[in-house]
């Protein structure tokens, strides 16, 4: 028996031999370069699945990653999924050459990685950018992701990394002075501070081009809540124009090809759920370092039921932002926050904007107002605008006096949309259930990841009118019936749904004062 | 901005929320078993690129892999590909249900080797049998598979992972005893030792039924070179008649499902050459239980050029065979043998042909003769046949006698080939280039990699009549003219390009008296 034989033997092999083959196009998109070659052939040109060939025709050239059937395309034949056949300007029947490329420079570079062995700076550059010349194969994205998962990166890996992610994409250069960013380590139900604070910052005169995303596991991402003021997908010289004009933008990042590689790393991640540190600090700190950030604040929401659930795994993270950030240049200020409980009353995108334009008129819900003018006072400090203990009531004065409601209106209208609108005008699903309580009692926990569930279950992110109202928080003390929250859907089937998970997922847990009883 | 999310969340909610979508069917072999969803859709079902559906129709299920798109496949629609629309019979417009199903067991196991913590029996039970219901995606797997090479697998996980290896293919049982198997860990040009070996141990007696590979990146595998002689592609029934009968074969182990894992886990690590000891301990190891083996030899080719450059990887290879075969009830020898230079005299499938039955009639070359007898006499041995140190000659014996030669006529018929077949009907290709000595010297290194290289580019394995012949071997005195080797092909082209690469990969180097010349 044959064992897996090396890489090297099979190149050097075939770099003698050069083959032509008739295009076969598939009009279907693989979401990747790939080409399908006749399994007896390509193994009679040394060529097997996993491998690169270039494909040449008319003086273009195309390296695309192989996959081999005996059935689909037969000796003589290439088959090109659309992306490829697209990008060539192959039609069927087209003769183009074949030739197996050099094994990409990254294997060894991910071999030595998984060995132990830390990656220079150049290696770093090489996998990204081989990375994004599709010459790696999920298996060897994995391998790498899972080798850095293990070994670990150190802060010259890290920084590499960063690097070569913000070269990977489009840069944002506004040419103005401070530009500033924020960021959300995630997991908190609701949490729409960047709202708040985008028009508390941009009243201020700084600048903040903010790139937010849609909604993964949650009710709403900030892009999404956003959208249902504005539209929210822009190029990156839009939002450049609607930043110099109005100090802030709220955009959906993907629509912008800031930090590209991170999107291609995420879908790696994502599959296994593996948050490599190093790439965890690279992919967030490459977004602020591309949009041109000078001063960052983050929110590391601690406590029962996040990501951090203790303050010591919380601190870690907050010293490695500073450590990471201060070889980027970038001042960096880290807030632990208590992210227990969802911040703000709704969840859901349409209710989220009232909870958010009721705090830009300074109303309730207060721990919305409150966190927001705290992570808009660090900013405000870190860049000199107010002296040191001044930033939470230079930021509420900002809300107060009607500047950072104002400055929203006028990033509302840049961005498309109605800068008069009401939160009366903002439509919300007419189909409601309302939960009681059953006995009396404290509230224990309001269960962000339950919040979530049930909010998804009536139709968000999708139906922007679907959410929940919760109308009590931790520490509350409440009476039997006395209303805990609602559901809220665009339609009576979505709702029954969400009614149903209530049973099993009821997000509000009361403290019971008698555990058990015996008779 | 929203992290990563925990596959935990995704299921939950998504497990009350299946949702029916028309086939559109696509005719193309994707090679697994993919479906491909409406992005939006599928994102306000909570299903992400990655993630598992069940597709229901008429009560037939399957699972398959979600791919995402925005274009191909429209709201209310599921793009199938080939292999799963033809299993569950569906016609482009038939009606399914998707439902997300939990995410395998295996994720977490996966993720659980990665930070360490060794896999229990079932858990390595589980891996295999989600991997062979198609369940884990290629990241999974590669993941999977560079865990265990950067934590290694202890004694108990590789002993686990041979046992899943077994149970996830077909078994061969004989009924009869005792049942030897014999395995070469490779990389040595020639060494056709399978083909002198099995009739020999079969003219004793013992069982052997053996299966081979063909080449990789080799000239010709064991099955490329006994297909000159006779069919290799049988199915295990028709193996089991054969050995039955003949007490030995010589089949293509890939026509056969025998250790059906093993084909998925060396696609992954093909891919990066990754060869985890324990993975490959467990691969070598399943296909011998497999085959119900009580005795099996390992020929571990050792020396400069190989995979085994210093005796002590060797030997550390050795003993873990060793300490994992009494696990499994084998009783394993192994032999590390002299691989720096190709055995026998000829490369190629027909001209290993040559080699094997000239062997077999008690011919040279010398080298292939002695070590078949080798490798032959340990199994005599071991199984009794004959006593301690008896083993060689008795080999010989049966190669002298005409014994194995007779046998060996029995199985090239059994197989259906033409036992009556003389070396010189074997054809081989008429086109030849000779290569000469260019000075006098002695043979230094003939080198295994470059003579399969040059092989290859003549033709081998596709062209069985293609390949090398070599005139000399390592310590021979040549003199400047003598005769090196030649090569041998089907074409007068492919001939041209291999002999064009000799000139960067001469195989032969002959030592220099004279390294350097000043005047």
């Amino acid at each position: 028996m044959e064992n897996v034989d090396s890489v090297t033997a099979r190149v050097d092999m075939t770099k003698y031999r050069p083959y032509a083959a008739k295009v076969k196009r598939f009009d279907i998109e693989s979401g990747s370069f790939i080409a399908v070659l006749n399994e007896r052939e390509a193994r009679e040109n040394g060529i097997f699945t996993g491998d690169r060939v270039v494909i040449s025709t008319r003086g273009n050239k195309k390296i695309v990653i192989v996959d081999l059937s005996e059935e689909v395309v037969e000796r003589g034949e290439i088959g090109l999924f659309a992306e490829t056949s697209s990008e060539l300007k192959l039609q069927d029947g087209d003769l183009v050459e074949i030739r197996q490329v050099g094994v990409p420079s990254s294997i060894s570079i991910i071999h030595r990685k998984m060995d132990g062995i830390a990656m220079s700076n150049e290696e770093v550059d090489t996998v990204i950018s081989e990375m994004m010349q599709n010459r790696l194969s999920d298996v060897e994205l994995a391998s790498w992701v899972a080798g850095m998962y293990i070994r670990g990166l150190d802060t010259e890996e890290t920084v590499a990394l960063t690097k070569a992610i913000v070269k990977s994409g489009d840069t944002l250069d506004l040419g103005k002075k401070p530009v500033v960013d924020k960021h959300c380590a995630g997991g908190v139900a609701g949490n729409r501070t960047t709202m708040v604070l985008v028009p508390i910052i941009a009243a201020a005169g700084l600048y903040i081009p903010k790139t937010s995303s849609r909604a993964i596991s949650s009710a709403s991402g900030t892009a999404d809540t956003m959208e249902v003021l504005a539209p929210v997908e822009f190029s990156i010289e839009e939002m450049r124009r609607i930043v110099l004009k109005t100090h802030g933008c709220m955009v959906w990042g993907g629509a912008i090809n800031l930090a590209a590689a991170d999107d291609k790393l995420i879908r790696i991640r994502h599959t296994l759920s593996l948050d490599p540190r190093g790439v965890l600090l690279a992919s967030i700190l490459a977004k602020k370092v591309s949009v041109g950030a000078q001063y960052v604040v983050i929110d590391i929401p601690a406590g029962m039921g996040t990501k951090f659930e203790d303050m010591a795994s919380a601190r870690s993270l907050a010293r490695d932002f500073l450590t990471i950030g201060s070889r980027l240049k970038l001042d960096i200020e880290c807030l632990i926050t208590d992210g227990t409980d969802p911040v703000g009353q709704r969840i859901g995108s349409a209710l989220e904007c009232q909870d958010v334009l009721n705090v830009l008129q300074n109303q309730a819900p207060r721990d919305l107002l409150d966190k927001s003018c705290q992570l808009a006072g660090a900013l405000l400090e870190k860049c000199g605008t107010v002296r040191k203990g001044r930033g939470y009531a230079a930021a509420l004065d900002l809300i107060k006096n009607g500047k950072a409601y104002a400055k929203m209106k006028e990033i509302i209208a840049e961005q498309g949309g109605n800068p008069n609108v009401k939160i009366s005008d903002i439509p919300v699903g007419k189909y409601t259930h309302v939960v009681e309580a059953e006995a009396s009692g404290r509230v224990r926990l309001v269960d962000n990841r339950n919040v979530s569930r049930i909010a998804r279950a009536a139709g968000a992110p999708h139906d922007k009118g679907a959410g929940l109202i919760l109308h009590c928080e931790q520490g509350d003390k409440v009476n039997e019936g006395d209303l805990l929250f609602e559901v809220v859907a665009e339609s009576e089937a979505k709702l029954d749904i969400a009614v149903k998970m209530i049973e099993d997922m009821n997000p509000i847990k009361l403290q019971n004062i008698v555990l058990g009883k015996m008779d």
